[in-house]
């Protein structure tokens, strides 16, 4: 792909210089050194990111990308398509859950229509349509090219514009009706794994319908065989816009220098696949919650992340993001805020050897 | 110890009918059942504890319990005693990393004497001091029993204060030098795990100091030689009044029905010391992070307790359970105020059978 060499070429990596001076003036903080563990590893990065030593005044936003996908005809979820336009038309009621989490973490909500099958019926959801849902995978490929690479792009602009707008802090976000199936989908062909391996129950299937959804999918990658080692191929085959709108989420946030926090499995999915087409994000890249999802974990260590939660969650939205980007707010109180060992009047008592 | 049979006594099970309801509650509303995994359960446990279907108005409170360490004499720190008294001071003037912690998180600091080898010359450290510091416990016991049952009685207290001013969400924190060391002692014999396993660096040892360290956990114990069957002899003869203390707050908020957060491996192993004596206080209890010392896992695992974050921090003071009332709140938020699928007018799409 093209596209994807330009940016590859765009995307600097975060400063090892401001890394380590992030890390030298940890070790003057007045606490034992190193104590906050991979808190402070996690400023650092921030530091190489943001280039500087200081951190900035921390602005959130959850972009939720709502999409729908034609392989929901094939009966692998237990609901209709109009619930991911009605949840996300919610969210500009403040009335869905990843909205009362981000409340609390003082983050905005901007919900997008990348491919929602369905007119939305209220202000405040981000028009960016690429298509009408995706077609059926177990009949052929998601997405064309142009659609897949259209989303990407849209991914990437909107980090892009949310930073001009002053959002220094990102998430991953998702809604979409069958996004659990696609996921699987791209997750078994990108780590080579069988579906049964990679497939959970979703939003709460019955184990006959989980049987159902993994033979759905192995029926999609037989169908569209796509090549595993590229990896917008099997994206655009199987995977969503949503999917796809994410993974430009991750590939933005290293275009424009800010952290993304990955969500459950199907963030993790996208930006695995952000990862194998443009490897320079993901220095850009937090994990948060590990996921119940059967390969929430699975993805996560081929990404080489370690999550901060387990708390077993999955509801998706980016609630388990939002809960990442406080942690993100703790780890960056106390480097703004901890006194030095000097300014506090106690010796450095505490070296770690 | 007639006094622990007497605390046994008034101690209620959280309430299962409350459990069951809360539980009835999460499922009608609108999100996928069960998607919010374990802070559901936390919810629920709550539920049972308020006795309360509807959850109150959180009111959070860090206990730091702060105690000097007569093990200090054997050079098993980097550091004196006086850094004791100075963190505890500087908990009063917002100085200390809890308190930055805990202004997020909109909690209350309160620092307590329960022990500590100098004169606090400040305000708002609350004085309990039972004795300044223990004896060293590498040549007697740390405390006699009438000052343990003083402690736990303190720690008891101060719960019931704290709830009767309208705190009800605790978390246990600590501050005294040298009290890895009368952990790892006290978690050794009460695990049966030879001190090598369970002593880590603290805030920040050689591995000279570290082999030191053992030689005098190894030492301590021989010396002493506690009943392994009698927690509280244990407690008594190698743990510390900081210990006993939050041992008394874990007895605590049972008797009181609050809900408490424990901090890392040196609260774990008060919890423990309270579980073993007082084992109907368990249900009161919650874990929040899994520490970076050594036995943090291992302790949390003897009380069949789950951590939420993991994050390597390994700080103290209270400040990886002011992150678990943090993911409380986050859990309290989304149950009271999600609506249910009928006020969304969404149907019950998601059952997990």
């Amino acid at each position: 792909m093209k596209q994807l060499e330009t940016i590859r070429n765009k995307i600097k990596e975060p400063n090892p210089l401001m890394m380590q001076k992030v890390k030298e003036r940890w070790d003057t903080l007045c606490k034992p050194i190193g104590s906050l563990g991979r808190l402070e590893e996690m400023v650092g990065r921030f530091g190489g990111i943001y280039n500087s030593v200081k951190m900035p005044k921390i602005k959130s936003a959850v972009i939720v990308m709502g999409a729908d996908n034609g392989v929901v005809a094939e009966g692998v979820t237990q609901t209709g398509q109009e619930v991911t336009r009605q949840v996300i038309e919610n969210m500009t009621r403040a009335g869905s859950t990843v909205c009362i989490m981000a409340k609390r973490c003082q983050a905005d909500v901007f919900p997008v229509d990348i491919g929602i099958n369905g007119e939305i019926s209220c202000e405040g959801v981000m028009d960016a349509k690429i298509a009408y849902g995706t077609a059926n995978i177990a009949k052929g490929p998601a997405m064309t090219p142009e659609e897949a690479i259209a989303a990407i792009e849209i991914g990437i602009r909107i980090i892009e514009e949310k930073k001009a707008e002053g959002y220094n802090l990102f998430a991953t976000g998702e809604m979409g009706i069958g996004n659990t199936t696609t996921s699987s989908a791209v997750c078994s062909v990108l780590l080579k794994q069988p579906p049964a391996l990679v497939t959970g129950r979703g939003a709460g299937l019955t184990k006959e319908a989980l049987s159902h959804k993994i033979d759905i999918i192995s029926q999609a990658i037989a169908r569209n065989s796509p090549d595993p080692l590229n990896t917008f191929d099997v994206l655009t085959k199987l995977g969503g816009l949503d999917l796809a709108g994410m993974a430009g989420l991750c590939i933005g946030a290293a275009i424009s220098r800010v952290p993304i926090f990955l969500d459950g499995f199907i963030s993790a999915v996208a930006a695995l696949a952000a990862v194998r087409m443009v490897p320079e994000c993901r220095p850009y890249l937090f994990a948060s919650h590990c996921s119940a999802e059967p390969a929430g974990k699975m993805v996560l260590e081929a990404l080489e992340m370690e999550p901060y939660i387990y708390a077993d969650m999955c509801l998706g939205e980016g609630t388990g993001a939002v809960i990442g980007m406080e942690l993100a707010g703790y780890a960056v109180d106390c480097y703004s805020s901890i006194p030095s060992f000097q300014e506090n009047g106690i010796e450095e008592y505490i070296t770690l050897v």
